[in-house]
């Protein structure tokens, strides 16, 4: 997906937010701002927006000094997804379909994000994910492929979520590679948080080589690249993945909660619907 | 009011949403953002919003050259505030209180405006407006002021919004001097928009002679300081004036929607709230 002019106003609110979040010096935040508005006229409109979210954030990172100002963020909601846990995966055992109930829970698990919006409800969110209709709804093609699938290959996103991308890995009984961002960016995981969130013990969990906000394919390790071009199935969750993987050729399957007006008009999906969409599909 | 850092990426969203009102090319439109953020980094913070809210509508119009790109939009609204003018005027005179009615749909017809909100349901928000408690209610301030005023400064604000101050200049019943900008800003009113909207048959109207979407007396003309400072009573209408006026030592009556969180906790009200304030009291 290419950078559209809403994400423009888009990155200065991240990076004030961000900034926010990382110091209660206001000339600090102001020179963040002011650094983002400097990037402006140089963003190449071609590029996915996790290209430029990760200028953002380094700006935050570079004049506030705090390199991962969402950390105790990230711990809060890891925790806070593990006290769910038990619970949930009673509910995916218990359930008629339990993949389906496992991808809509991994799905709604994508509400915890503090790029697009700051704050969110998880428990209504589960709840309403069980009953709600997905907006784009390829289950059939998805279970089909994971079915005949052998190896999988998972894009995390963010921390807390990665408690939920855990219970629907050990619902796909794969073998799974889970592959998160390099270094702390925004509140996405890492392969610390990922293993706090107890995903080792369901798969391999690797970085992806990518410091970006998404998967940004020529930012990737090499390692990472091998898997993923070699593996059977690829999940990915959330629209930073989204964004930067839209336009590959490679079968993907993206499952996600549409964060933004401008993502849905791309996907043709509503704002706040969820997603599950395999991408050799048209939409519908 | 000063302007908040969250002010910022609000001006380039202001920015956005004019450049699309006046021009389709992408090209064009990025160039007024870049031109935006080329103002960021020297945005006195001390400054009201509104006067780098003008640089930011000046430069829509340099670049776009489109001097009204709210033109068609602010002509509308006009129509469909005048269509609903005869049933408000009777629910105004068939009221208990009919400065207090006149008062609450006065506020209510502030929701019309493109700068802070891009839509918005005129007919429920003034059926709610008539039952919603103000989030500040200094009406009693208000309403012995009028009654012993003999001159009343009233300062427009929307285009639309002219018809419901028309129906509360028609209750004050005093001699009244309905202040517009100089020139079209957002959809702010210009003496053609008030005579449109028939508020000649009711006052004398004139420009402030400033060309922000806002009341910033060092860019007013004499004759309107003249009148600012000898009237008895001003009424401010909306977001933009407050913001410019808020620090002001005279008496001031401020009518508004609360437009953001920002105003809101300037003010202390809740965004979306109905406020009249009398500035020389304090909250409550």
């Amino acid at each position: 997906m290419k950078t559209y002019l809403e994400c423009i106003p888009c990155f200065l609110k991240q990076a004030l937010f961000a900034a926010r979040a990382a110091t209660q010096d206001e000339s600090k935040i102001k020179r963040v701002l002011d650094k983002v508005a400097g990037f402006i006229p140089d963003i190449p409109l071609d590029n996915p927006p996790p290209e430029t979210a990760r200028l953002v954030y380094g700006a935050v990172q570079d004049i506030t000094g705090v390199s991962d100002p969402f950390k105790a963020h990230k711990e809060k909601s890891i925790e806070y997804a593990l006290q769910l846990y038990p619970k949930l995966k009673s509910v995916v055992l218990d359930s008629e379909d339990p993949l389906r109930t496992a991808v809509r829970i991994a799905i709604a698990g994508n509400v915890i994000d503090f790029g697009a919006h700051q704050r969110f409800d998880l428990e209504a969110e589960i709840k309403d994910a069980l009953k709600m209709e997905l907006a784009i709804d390829h289950y059939a093609s998805f279970k089909q492929s994971v079915e005949k699938a052998r190896t999988v290959l998972y894009l995390g996103d963010n921390s807390g979520e990665t408690v939920f991308d855990r219970l629907l890995i050990e619902t796909l009984q794969k073998d799974t590679i889970y592959a998160v961002r390099d270094v702390p960016i925004i509140n996405d995981a890492t392969i610390e948080d990922a293993v706090k969130s107890g995903i080792d013990k369901t798969a391999r969990v690797i970085s992806s080589g990518c410091d970006a906000p998404g998967i940004i394919l020529n930012r990737c390790s090499r390692e990472f690249l091998d898997i993923y071009r070699t593996v059977d199935v690829v999940v990915s969750k959330g629209q930073g993945n989204f964004e930067s993987l839209s336009e590959e050729k490679r079968g993907i399957f993206f499952l996600l909660k549409v964060k933004c007006a401008i993502a849905a008009r791309h996907l043709g999906a509503r704002e706040g619907g969820m997603v599950l969409k395999d991408n050799r599909l048209l939409v519908g």
